[in-house]
């Protein structure tokens, strides 16, 4: 007997790659950049503010952060930063974009050997090009049915996306590290949640503790224990609310 | 009788709305600010070169528009120009943001007048964030059956559309203003062109007349013509390659 769940969703960034590591290695040259100015506390903390104040005009991915780092800098020394500085910033966003993907560990094992037993998501936030542009050079592509890139992940737009492809909340699974984004929406529509946690959080996709506390999600160390994860659920099938008569 | 037309696209910018005419608005000032440097032939020049040098990179849009304004800046002033000019760039293209959309005339009543009849598509090209303003802002979104924000209109889009949505080409008419991202890579496909000129067109999606010269398709000089020119090819689809026998 198998459990009732015929299609996994994956997030992209920092679920199947690396993403938050480079940006925050990219806010470090920063923050070294306005050590003259400011302490980089400081920095971080400006910075995060000129993001949020910018997010509804710019979203998410690269050529948002660029153009905050930049507002922030103008803002961090009154109007005095010089142009050159201003085009180190220029280079450090789009060394981002020139670095090679790198995938978790046991991504690619994990979504191959899931493809063909379940259709297959990838449900990604982010800038178009530079979701596209990863999705592509993940080398991933292949082993999905379909790929959805977001502006926003909501538990609208999941539901958006459950009427498009005709699909049953209850037999959609969604895998992200992002409690916010990936999982809480989903459990909210009666789907299942999987938290793989990264090990950086960008402060917006940080959830406090009792904005999750009731939802019933699954927490994972790693995508190579989702199989391990879904062989167990298979039991539950089995439970009232999923009678024979059902389809 | 009625034509085999069942599937009607639209483009946004410059199609149902104003578009260019904000950019170009925005370069103007931008020229203005770099005037004590240099002329403003120059100046839109080197623009065009960087744009098109960061197109793979930072795709079509405005934080895109926004950062290429910002490098030819710091290009064309050898570093030397300061944060609050920079400053002044970002402002000019937040502006374009929050001015209010202008649809162009005749673009509501057409589509309302469609909707119904045929399925309606919008296939808009460029930013995720910038076209789900503007499709909201827009006040027709309720009129369309599927929205498609696409980052490239080539025949490849095209026809990774066609099959999601199970759409023989043949029965699939696109109305934009574009040769080049609208017209002829759906002709190419065996679908109907309806090419809607705009008083200004970008460089970059201006065609050679050699390139579009063996193209077959329609041109008006407003939407308004579309109810009329549809009604005006019903009768060529009792064509010879349009038998009684075929769906």
């Amino acid at each position: 007997m198998t459990h009732h769940i015929h299609t996994i969703a994956f997030d992209g960034d920092d679920t199947l790659w690396h993403n938050e590591s480079l940006y925050a290695l990219t806010q470090e040259k920063f923050a070294a950049l306005l050590s003259p100015y400011h302490d980089a506390a400081w920095v971080e903390k400006k910075l995060y503010e000129t993001e949020m104040h910018n997010m509804r005009l710019y979203g998410y991915g690269l050529k948002a952060m660029t153009l905050s780092m930049i507002e922030t800098a103008i803002d961090l020394t009154e109007g005095r930063i010089r142009g050159y500085e201003i085009q180190q910033i220029i280079d450090a966003a789009k060394a981002i974009r020139q670095a090679n993907i790198a995938l978790l560990d046991g991504a690619a094992a994990t979504v191959a050997a899931l493809s063909g037993q379940y259709r297959l998501m990838l449900i990604t936030k982010g800038d178009l090009l530079d979701q596209e542009a990863k999705i592509a050079s993940s080398g991933l592509a292949d082993y999905f049915d379909d790929v959805e890139i977001v502006s926003e992940k909501t538990a609208v737009t999941y539901q958006t996306i459950f009427a498009k492809y005709q699909i049953p909340p209850e037999r959609f699974l969604m895998v992200g590290n992002s409690l916010k984004s990936d999982v809480l929406p989903v459990v909210e529509l009666g789907g299942m949640g999987v938290h793989v946690p990264y090990h950086i959080t960008w402060e917006h996709e940080a959830v406090r503790e009792e904005d999750g506390e009731t939802a019933v999600y699954h927490t994972l160390q790693s995508l190579t224990q989702l199989p391990a994860l879904l062989a167990q659920l298979a039991p539950t099938s089995a439970s009232a609310s999923d009678s024979p008569h059902a389809t």
